[in-house]
């Protein structure tokens, strides 16, 4: 139950895999089973009134349980999402970036499932909480 | 952030609201924002080859959170589920109880948010992990 | 995409396979992409003031994608219900027996998705509309 | 069970209101309970290999649900999401707006619930399948 892929390899994947997208996580910790991973804040994922967009939260989600996954899977699996169930429950603090706290409740041969509680930075309260599965394509 | 109904209150409203179930259900522990609630398995809990059915373990993940929250509002409340997200990941041991762990992570006005975790009793892996959402009638 | 199991062939299925509950549903219709199921309503769904039970609408909803999952694969596959999301959304007529409408969105090699709208008999308004994947193992 | 508002005037909106993102949408149907939404795909849609990322299907499914709730209660309303649920299902085709087609299923004093089904344009299958709760603030 140790990781294969440390911090600094998973950002190194996300820079290749998903050039788009990885400037915008910064990967805080990886452990057997927890991932935090923060979502630096900028324009692009405001809404009106300085909130975080639904769209960003679903992206923290989903990134912090992806990199989970592929932490202990290493680089080969192309893990695909095919669930994902969000709650948002408080409006995120003005100005401050999102931590993601993934857990790892199942690693299957064919499924893996965790869940996500999206804060705040230097918060206490859940801002929103997301539950994903993922597929996990056979192994040749 | 006290409970308002403990452990033996919230048994006896069980019995008066709920009789058909109550003898379902132990409570193992009540906290702040944590609920232990066990699911006494017979007969009529179980599917061929031994195994707990998903509305059994729906049904404790419902209970565990709903208790939850009539510890913290008192039995006046008279909330009512609205979405439950269910992911069922393992399948139970064979003749043990299933120990709900409930967490409340929102107390709103209108709302409540929590999840649960199920698992079989003395064991640590996961069978079912589910979300709930409570809606909280105006009081008057 | 036709059948390979029509009605009565799946609720003979449910005897032999569920015989603790097969009493409580009756299939209404099937067809390639759709099923009808009736949950009888008896003393056991139902909550004080006639209600009936969140896990009872949980099990309509499950049993009837269960039996369109197997109605396409024929009896040999044993689909398990890896995920449900269920929305509760009006009280049911006090009385009526429940009807599921099932609906296949997917029947992959590995997963099943669909979803059901769950009615009182004779009302078109909508109590509860869940979604539920199932995984279904590889064939031999 | 009219509309309040039409396509033209739910356009406006977005613009008005969600500048940022306005220009991914358009509005192809509206009726009493139904909304027709395509998302235009551009290069911030996609994921190597061309596919729509997962945050891009998630915003389709919001605002096409939104939408046909201010449609129904009018631009006074400040409807807020408090749940989604998302089954991604298939592969959407290279090259190809999302439409997503969103029905209302409640709509309540404080909660509105309803689903929404992505295709590609042209294509019959269902590339993701979305449920949505809004809470609803109290009118004054």
């Amino acid at each position: 139950m140790s990781v294969k892929m440390d911090g600094p390899a998973l950002e190194g994947f996300l820079q290749e895999a998903f050039p788009q997208v990885a400037e915008d996580f910064r990967i805080e910790e990886v452990a057997a089973e927890q991932m935090r991973v923060r979502l630096v804040i900028t324009e692009k994922h405001l809404r009106p009134g300085g909130t975080v967009s639904g769209p960003s939260m679903f992206a923290l989600a989903d990134v912090a349980l992806y990199l989970m996954v592929l932490a202990r899977l290493g680089p080969v699996a192309l893990a695909v999402t095919t669930n994902c169930n969000i709650d948002f429950m408080r409006k995120p603090a003005a100005g401050k970036d999102l931590i993601g706290e993934a857990r790892l409740l199942k690693l299957g041969r064919s499924l893996a499932v965790g869940d996500v509680l999206i804060r705040s930075e230097g918060s206490k309260a859940v801002v929103a909480r997301a539950s994903l599965t993922y597929s996990i394509p056979p192994s040749n």
